[in-house]
């Protein structure tokens, strides 16, 4: 099933609450790079993103080095940002 | 402490013997990508080779995408691969 496209201001609206995050990929993805002590921590972290992302079934694109995590997220069924990387992107920022 | 980097026989047997790795980055990285049924896989994996990489107290450089896990592996105190690499992806290769 489709997933409806932010609209402009409804992305501007995103950045605005999440100001950690920034536009990539054209406007059509938000990224994030947490930087934590260690790979343990990291790693951590990165267990608990993803305890939420499979209860939410939106799953982030991510990459790690050591005690760097950098998240991407996008809507592949949106073809660019949607109201899931939003949710998602708040529920990051409260862990 | 600087760590021994792998000869160039020693590189070559690392690869026959872990046939599924691709040298990378001029030949200072071996790369692999795995492909689960979806993401729970994924992460699940993530986790048992986290857990080797933080006993082993060496961490691979890696990225997910849903089902998809690429990992490189490399010895930054070598400056390339070294046995730690090998021991690695041995392990990996195992689980």
């Amino acid at each position: 099933m489709a997933v409806a496209r932010l609209t402009d201001s409804e992305r501007e609206e995103l950045l605005r609450r999440h100001p950690e995050w920034s536009l990539a990929r054209d406007g059509d993805a938000i990224e994030r790079t947490f930087a934590f002590a260690d790979f343990n921590e990291a790693f951590g972290f990165m267990t608990r993103v993803a305890l939420l992302a499979d209860k939410a079934d939106h799953h982030p694109e991510w990459s790690n080095v050591y005690n760097r995590v950098q998240i991407a997220l996008t809507t592949h069924d949106a073809g660019g940002l949607s109201q899931r990387d939003a949710d998602m992107a708040k529920a990051i920022d409260a862990l």
